[in-house]
Formats: C-alpha cells, sequence, structure tokens
C-alpha cells in the first residue's frame, strides 16, 4: 500500500477548494482583462464609468491573491514550501490575473494518450495562448506609460502591440521601443518572456526530432529482421 | 495480429489519391510562385497578361483547397480529428501553396539508413528548402505592401529579400522595417519561422552532441575490455 | 574497494582550505561590488576617500587571486590539469569577484530529491543570480567608460543597465549602444552571457518536457494494465 | 568477423594521404590569412608586393581543391555519395581555407575519456576557435566590399569586427550594418553561422544539465540503499 496513502484531508479540502473555483476564476481573469483594456485604450471614459472599471481591475485582483493565500492555508504546513515552487505559475498569475484563466486548458482529454506527440501539442497549445496573452497585457500596460512620455515611439495599441512581438521574438528593429523606466521595465519582462518561448520551441522540435529518430531505427531493426 | 490489420479502404483510396496528386501538385506549387513573383516584381503588366496571371494565382490556390478537403473526406469519421493534427503543414500549404511542392522530399532514398545522421540530413535539407521558399514569398508579399507606403524602407525585391534574412535571424538592425499593418502582420509571421528556424538548428546540434558522446563512451568500453 | 580508496591528504587539505575560506571570500566580494559601484556612480568622491575606495577593489582582487593559486597548489601536481578545467568559473571569478560570492548556494538542501526538478530549480536560480550580478557588473564598467565618450548613448546607471538587458536578451533596438572600444568589448562578454543564458533556458524547459512526457507515459502505461 | 574486415587499400591510401598533408595545409591555411588580410587592410601596397600577396591568396586556395579532389578520387567509387556528405566542413573549408587548419584540433588527446565532460570541452574549443576564424574572415571580406560604399557604416577593421559579433550573437543594433549586396550577402553567411552558434551553446548546456541530474539521481539511489 505504498501508492494509495490515506489522503490528508486539507489536501482534499484545497482539491475541493480549486475545482470549486476554478470557472469563477476564468470569469474574473477574462473581466480584469476587459477593464484594463477599456482603462487604457479608451481616453476620456464617462466621469461615472471611470470608478467602477478602476474598482473591478482592483477587485479581481484581490479575488485572485485571496485564492492564493486560501489555497497556502489548506495546505499542511509541511508542504508548503513545496506548494509555493510547484505553483510559481499561480504566484505569477496573481501579479498577471489572466494567466490564471489558461488552468481550463489542463482538463483537456489529450493526456490520455501514449506518445509524445499529444505532450507536445498541448504544450504548443499552451506556448501560445499564454504568449499571445503576455503580449497582449504588456503591450496595455507598455502603451500606458509610454504614450505621454516625451520622445515616445509607442502611441497607439498598434505600435504597442508590433513593439512586444519585435521584442519577444528578440528581433529588436529599434523602429520603436520604451523610453520611461517603467516602459523599459516591462520591456525587461517580455524579452524574459522571449528567452522562454524560444526554449519552448527549441524544446518541441529537439524532442520531436529525437522521437522521429527513435522511430525510424525501430522500423529498421524490424524490416532487417523480417522472420524471427 | 495485432501490427498487420486489414486497412481501412478509405485510408487505402487516401493513399492512392495522394501518390496520384503528387506531381501535378508540384507543378502547381511552382505555378503559383511563378504567378506571383510576376505580380509583384512586374509593374507594368500588359493589359491582356494581368488577368491570367491573377487567374493562375487563385487557380492554383484553389486546386490545394480543394485536395486538401477531398483528403479530408477520404479520411474515416473517427480519424478525421486525427488526420487535422497529423497534417497541420498540409493545412498550412494550403495558405502558402509552395510548401507542399516539397512533399516529393519526403520519398527520398536516406531513410533506410539506422543512424540517426540521415534523419538530421533531411531535416536540415527540409528546413533549408522550407526556409528558402518562405523568405522569398514573404519577402514578395511584404514587398507588395510596403513599397508605396510613405516612410517606407522596403522598395526594392533585394531590399525586401536583406529585410527577410534579418528577421528570420532574429537579428533586426533597423535599418529597413515594415511600416504598414500588413508588412507588420508578414513579419511576426516572419518571426514565428525565425524562432522555429533557431529551434531546428539547436536541435539538430543537440542530436548530433548526443550520439558523438554515446560513440565515444561506447567505443572506451570497447576499448578498455578487449578481451571478454 | 575500488570505490572508497584513501583520498591523497593534500586534497584533504584544499577541501579544508575551501571550507574555510567560503564566508570571507563571500564578504570580498560584496565589498568589491559596493566600492566598485562608489567608484563609477558617485563622481566626486571626496580625496581623502578616493584612494580608500581603489585599495578596496584592488585589495579584493587580489585576494581571489591569491585564493586561486593556493588552490591550485594544494592540488596534486597530476591533477592540476583537471583542477584547472573543473574550476573555470572560478577562474573566471578571479576575473570578476562577486561570481565567486555564489558558491555558497552550493550547499542548499535540494540536491538531496530525487527527481529532475530540484536540480532544474537550481539551475534556474544559480543562472538568475550570475545574469543579475553579471549585468550589473559590467553595465557599471561599460558605463564608467562610455560616459564621457563622444556621441555616447550610455550615460547613466539606468542606461546602462536597460542597454545590458537589451544586450544580454540579444534584442539590440539600437537606442544604446557602446562607441567605444573597451565598451564594445564588454559588449562582445554580455552578448557571449547572452547566448548561455538562452542556451541555459532551452536547457530547461527541454529537460521538463521530457521528464513531463516520459511521466505521461508512465501513468498511461500503467493505467491500461491496473491488474497484474 | 563483422567487424574487422580487410579494409580497402584505396581507403587505406586516403589515410595515408590525409595524414601526410596535414601539417602543410595548415601552413597553407595560415598563409591564406595572412596574404588576405594584408590585401585587406594595407591600402597602398607597394608595386611589387599586391601581385605576390594575390599570388598567395589563389594558390593557397587552389590547393585546397586540389586536396579534396584528390581524396575524392582516392575514396572507392560506391563510398563517393557518403564521402562528400561526411565532408561537408572540408568542402566549406575549400571556400574559406583556414577552416581546415582546425583538423590538427581533432588529435588532442582528450577523446580517451569516457564521460561526456571531455567531448563538450572539446565542442566548446573547437566552436570558439571556428567562430573565432568565422569572424575575422568575413569582417575582412565585408570590410573590403562596403569600405567605399556611399553611406557606409563599417569603414575601418574595429566596424567590421564589432558588426560582425554584433550579427552573430544575433543582436543587431543597428549603428553598423552593410550597404551593399555582397556585404549583405556576408552578413547572411554571419546569421547563418550565429543560429549555429546559439544551437551549439544550447546543445552543450543541455548535454551538461541531462548528465548531472543523472548523476544527482544515481548518488541518491546509492545512497538511500547503502547496504544490499
Amino acid at each position: 500500500m505504498t501508492r494509495s496513502e490515506k489522503p490528508d484531508p486539507r489536501v482534499v479540502r484545497r482539491a475541493r477548494w480549486e475545482r470549486a473555483t476554478s470557472s469563477p476564476l476564468l470569469v474574473c481573469g477574462v473581466l480584469f482583462i476587459v477593464a484594463y483594456s477599456v482603462l487604457v485604450l479608451v481616453p476620456s471614459l464617462p466621469g461615472w464609468l471611470s470608478p467602477i472599471i478602476l474598482a473591478v481591475v482592483i477587485a479581481t485582483w484581490l479575488i485572485f491573491l485571496f485564492d492564493y493565500v486560501a489555497r497556502w492555508l489548506l495546505t499542511p504546513r509541511g508542504q508548503r514550501g513545496r506548494f509555493v515552487r510547484a505553483t510559481v505559475p499561480d504566484l505569477l498569475s496573481v501579479l498577471m490575473p489572466l494567466f490564471r484563466a489558461f488552468r481550463v486548458l489542463r482538463d483537456i482529454p489529450y493526456l490520455s494518450h501514449r506518445t509524445g506527440a499529444a505532450v507536445r501539442t498541448r504544450v504548443v497549445a499552451y506556448a501560445a495562448c499564454y504568449a499571445a496573452v503576455f503580449i497582449y497585457v504588456i503591450s496595455l500596460a507598455t502603451l500606458r506609460v509610454e504614450r505621454d512620455a516625451p520622445g515616445s515611439t509607442i502611441t497607439t495599441l498598434g505600435d504597442a502591440l508590433w513593439w512586444a512581438c519585435v521584442t519577444v521574438a528578440t528581433v529588436g528593429y529599434g523602429d520603436t521601443y520604451p523610453v520611461t523606466g517603467l516602459g523599459r521595465l516591462y520591456a525587461v519582462m517580455l524579452m524574459a518572456g522571449g528567452i522562454v518561448i524560444v526554449g519552448t520551441a527549441s524544446a518541441v522540435v529537439i524532442s520531436y526530432l529525437n522521437e522521429h529518430i527513435l522511430r525510424v531505427s525501430r522500423r529498421d531493426a524490424e524490416g532487417s529482421t523480417p522472420v524471427e
């Protein structure tokens, strides 16, 4: 009975909490992105709407923070260090809410395949989704701080998205670049993301190549000894 | 008899279809590239030629679309999801026809080797061919939209090819860059391609290095125990 | 008794030396960074402080050099070549002292885990620490030589750090770049570091992906044959 | 007796040829680099020296070509295709002579180690040497065509080397870039080299990381079952 030990009741409660909060948190994530987009992109909000939007942004942020703390408390004392290490993406999603939204992707049915192809497909799908949201949110944030800076080259959402793509791909033409301190901080975050994306692309190609070589070798081995 | 089950007659028909259409589709791909090149590079076509060229471009496009739909229909209902996932490159080739042309490369006789070297050689050859066509076609498309834009730095085919190489390699000097929305979209496609190309290069070097280390280790092991 | 041979007394002495000097060298590394920062960032030092700061910078440098020579001498003659090859990072840390400071990180308790996850966490932690110090020190050094050069674009610490990040990530917008010979040399060092950082990121992602694929495969294999 | 078949006498003759020509070809490679450097860097050669230098450049080139053809002829007819595939670097060295010079590095005594560390050290050493010569020769060639071009930003050897490093590392600030067609062609070669160098760096880090994880796992496994 080494494998199926009786689970800690607190871990069970955390799993139940996570299942119950999955959908509400997805809604929160989408709400945050919409509210933040309105905040940045609509220059002159009506006086009554402005505080509502700001309230939504802050409220969704607090909800994610509350959820993380709740899950931390539902973890047995001895496993909290491991919980923090294992949920670094969730911790990041507290800082950048919609990331959390993609947790729903975890339950797609691929997982039951035996080959590496399914895992690779999932990794590519995840990476693409994360990259898209990452680029969009950073673009918005950068646009907000750069728009009115003197000498700025990022003044529209189009410019900001273009700049973000050029940065993530580590191309960096230099036609658009941030000039404010905060804008440069966002840029460094994008660069870090870009390095991870390039790494993920390499990893997927390498995994595919290895499996392909293995399959060809085996087929040859079978082909050359057709009769046992 | 688990391995050699009787194949589905529809799969057989699809294989026969694919064998029969291979050469005509290669011709179509080449035709498309030539017609598109003429369309972009020859500024003032004679009045009677212009519609012919345009017709060729559209017709070849439709043929690739028709071929993909036909193969989808020739796939048994339960395997269509897998077919779509397995033929993502073909789906892309519907959008960018000549890609399909390189399917002929699949039948080169290397495949019967047992080492990974042959697979690596094939991967490098494929990647180089795809990259060349990819860069050429994107250059043409970008040149078309950028040529007459105000403030454009991409005004000749030479500029466009140079810009595309600088972008794919993720160097991005910034002496040439797109300024139109569509041009920037093509640039993002190039960057995505560049990331995959860098990843493939890494994968090939890694595969080679691993095999090399393994071979050296084995030779040492044999050398140190010459007599059993 | 092939494995637990009696160790050479000199190797034992070197190990004892390394244990004893660990903390003092960490202090030296921090001192160096602080002194060098003051030297570069405070433009008009009081007359009496300037020689003290310079003395600290030179003294810490000499201490690291002395430590390396001492360890080399404590290595048996036949193993000195191997010692040099195995301590390339330490040799580099003689040239860039604080690097050595991170040796204390070696003793963190993770190492006793069996999975690759702990090793990856450590590699990421190391790489991040090294990258941070590397970028900071190179920024200072570049700022020192570029600040007063005609046509320079790197005139403040903020500019220098921003330039260093843009270079390490191989983005290279071109809004800031060194114009002096020494500044360009530092830039080439940053680029080499950037290539290693990108490589490390790829390595970590690949290692994670491989293990993930393996785990999924095994779980499937167990799941499909629940009863033996 | 499957493994130690009697070798073809022609293969033996090729091996003898390769051993005999190794040192002279190294001298040729060095001669070529020196002569080419003089040709590019010394603007006004005395009238009598200019043809001598040019003769040296052309003669060394012809010698490498002759050597390659000789080795091809010394290969049995059936193995010539494999010879060409296996000696792509040598074929490239016909186009860029000093590359050949590094063949002497093949005989360094590391090879007899059993671990992957020695192979990695060798790969890094090779890559660094190749990269250095590659960057130097391309810099010279680019300087030659760019120096007198209107609007050129590459006018001294320092500029050319700086530009080459910035390009190989795929940073691309954009302060220096080629403007002539031939200069751009050399730049594309540098970019291709840069992609391979980044890939090699990844490969080495990955190989090291994998071995490190394996070693840690084994030590743990041994440590937890000290007595059998």
